[in-house]
């Protein structure tokens, strides 16, 4: 498929590739989920300024053990950094997932059509005078909770500046950001997973996008082809040049006015042309992004 | 050109439309900058704790006046709710100029290519050998920068709660954030407008690219001409559905489906079928729109 | 009162002069949601895309008129700027809560005890064998609520870049942060207004506060008095700083230690002196405050 | 020295565990920022959308090599997830600095005097006419450093959802957030070494201030104490709670009033009276805390 960067044609890439970045990323925010749960599975019972002044700190030992809990020193109330780091993973993982989320919108846009939502058969009765109404509105709902998670991460970074042993301004604040971007977490994986476990993907539209640019994303592989046929870097990019300009200004395919272009057949030959234009070609290092997958799942978390 | 719901082809629109509710947005920015400008330009010169103990307001006044500026009451230093609805305005502005600049970018996309960020002719020799590459990436700026305002808003919030007549937390952000935020509103100001001004129009892609969903975008005129012909509602739509769907599946004319269609042309005849695809009368309650452009630009701000 | 910059002892201020200006701030925030409300008190019914195009505009100007709604052009959903100002009102209420609500926390600190949160005698059963243990948790709880706030206007700015005609991103960020910044500034305001109401205020300790700092809140005017009694700046200062060295090492009255050396009582005399110790004299301009205020409330909103 | 929790006197603590539970805390900061830097510590040399298609990956892996980088796979750019885990470093960091840096605003309070920032004899001699206005500037400074570290945060969460193999919206705010908050996490930790080195602090003060609530930090010892004698819970109660009301009420000493109360000193005579009142034994597992500060240093980063 077409690999686009700034929303233009670049060189070409597979949809696999994407997958595989998604896989990878959100591995990273799994340790992240994993290391904010060690960071906040700790337990205090020190008293009221957290001086075991009325209590054996063998009493905390003991209930924390049995809590799963490693007992930690503190003031009244245990720091907040602890809590913003969980606010942090579950903003972090928002991010991503709005990112996976946002690649879903963009291909599944009426003009590009490469992917869809999943969606059942005959279930959206409603719009079928609309058959191409498939509005990929989980992706974008996912996109909007990104945000919420964020504007909770603020919330939460304000919190971990508390008065001398404690003040409770962070309390009300936590009783909201806390649940809700722990279920907003939860939700967001739930549904992302579900989106890409249905994903609909169509691979005849990506090729024939591919086409968008009239194969003008072949044009470094026929400009390094031409130098090394002993060309030189300036005769070689004006003979691309030429070629690359009449593709975009008269919409035609890039290959065929190379093959029409003398000078050009005369330097690589059909066969090396046709060589430049080999998606095959292109992608042949594609599995060193899979190999990094195979050791990411080798790894245990 | 088509108009775009969840990224989906909807109904006809027009580019001109688009441009008119920028300037109804950007209008209403302007007001909040105005409104900004008249909260911050006020003074004080009333002593250490704001009791003028030790000078006589008819001082303040006096400066004030010289300056420009209306004396308020004040402890130390004026309240910094003032100085955050500046940040405020800024923010807003710059997340109106994001939603301008994102326009443009989607309307750039390789598949779309409706619109195009102002280039000089042959300025980018660089890139001739993939002239389909201009990529928008003025717009793309101006989307980031935008997060930059965001997040000085937040900081300038947080700048209002002071301790008792003064303290002088809120100073260094100030020193980052006030400059900051103004000269990135007056640049993303000034950068949009060169786009705006600049930017390459392509109507005929836009005609093109409402046939990218076959004419579907018709399906509710033809519905309603339909119904209007005698027609009940389930016949009307099952007649829509049935060729809304194969002109989908078999990526053909919608129009010409229900050309062929007897009990369709039977019903409405061809010049009431053609009157459903006829654009201007889509577009006939446009100038809806233009009219308050008018009414904006006759009230002064 | 000791008016205090940096948490450090100023000139004298009134307690009423807090006041006055938290009336003149919150009067600013009303004015920030009386315009949010006109911003968002609009409606459109013009379609698919905001064309009209199969609704005429008088439909969309009798439902309007019904729902004291002013009608505007639109895409399918009105623009996010406007939210986004309700949001921001919401915002700077909540800020400004915040900072009436952290003096109320600092002045009930134990060591200075010059105001206390409402309670009712009696009802604090539970920690009467502690009845120092007046704790402002209401106070705190406001200055956390403004957190939340602060977040949910981060979320609403992002809301404002949607795609084209409308993408449903914004939606389920609303359906979070309207309903809750709507009632968390209601519920502030409330809460806010009850802490105001019932206030406990200890003007003896206010007064005794002064003497923390040994009376060295008045060396301004007693060095403005000496340099107009004829010293030179130079004397006058020496003369001050000697005796404000001693009064601050030694924690003792600034005044005593004044009024016991020669050089100044000779120059001043002992009723000029007290005169500089006069508090009335301090506060003499404080009215002026008050005017504002009066000409806030002359003033309709 | 006194616990305070709301701003109100609770229990004895001491200077040294405020200082033990920072040093916990900062601790914690740093393994974020350390993980950041390995997180960010990455490089990617394949091409323009990541597939190595003109490159081969033994070119990456020996560049990456050479600038101690990890290579991995990526699309143009690396995935912005990891530059927004810089940025919460820095962040969180900022988040507990401000924290520290509030404690010590608190505690140089003109009423607490308990610390002061380092200051240099004689340095401030503009202001030695009112030699109590040492103000916590620096303090004050680092709090408000760390709003703008929120707010860099903000945005770079927005930066990590780019459009399919890169756009360049973040580029221009990373141009801005990167240095500016690597410079202030920098700073603000440079700063608030040089705080906590040169902190004076004093002592005297702490335990006078002990006093500011007449005792009545020691109810607690006192009612195990009478319970532990064999009294009743509610007979106690009762016997701390007359003594307490009159200590606050009339503000005098708790432990003399104890002292006059027969039913107390019959209960518990004087010597274990006495105990109650003894800070050694309120602190005598204070250690706790710092055994932990052992085990963290004993710990390599």
């Amino acid at each position: 498929m077409a690999g686009r960067t700034h929303g233009i044609h670049a060189e070409p890439t597979t949809f696999g590739r994407k997958l595989a970045l998604w896989a990878l990323q959100v591995r990273r925010d799994r340790e992240r989920l994993v290391r904010a749960r060690d960071t906040i599975a700790v337990g205090k019972l020190s008293g009221a300024v957290g001086t075991y002044s009325n209590v054996d700190p063998s009493i905390e030992r003991y209930v924390c053990e049995h809590l799963g809990l490693v007992p930690v020193p503190a003031t009244q109330v245990l720091p907040r950094d602890r809590h913003a780091e969980v606010m942090y993973a579950c903003a972090s993982l928002g991010a991503s997932i709005e990112s996976f989320a946002l690649e879903i919108r963009h291909l599944q846009r009426t003009e590009v059509r490469e992917v869809e939502e999943p969606f059942r058969e005959g279930e959206q009765k409603g719009s079928s005078a609309m058959p191409h109404k498939r509005n990929p509105i989980k992706s974008e709902q996912l996109c909007g909770l990104a945000r919420v998670l964020r504007g909770n991460l603020q919330a939460a970074l304000e919190d971990v500046a508390l008065w001398h042993e404690r003040d409770i301004s962070h309390s009300s604040v936590e009783r909201i950001i806390v649940p809700d971007s722990l279920m907003l977490a939860f939700y967001m994986t739930e549904q992302m997973t579900r989106l890409a476990r249905g994903l609909r993907v169509y691979p005849e539209r990506m090729l024939r996008n591919l086409d968008a640019s009239f194969g003008l994303v072949f044009s470094q592989p026929v400009l390094l082809a031409l130098i090394e046929s002993g060309r030189s870097r300036d005769d070689a990019y004006r003979m691309v040049q030429r070629n690359a300009m009449r593709a975009w200004q008269e919409e035609r395919s890039f290959r065929e006015l190379l093959m029409a272009d003398d000078e050009v057949v005369r330097a690589l030959g059909a066969a090396r042309l046709d060589a430049c234009f080999d998606l095959k070609r292109s992608l042949a290092n594609v599995g060193h992004t899979f190999d990094a997958l195979d050791r990411m799942e080798a790894t245990p978390l």
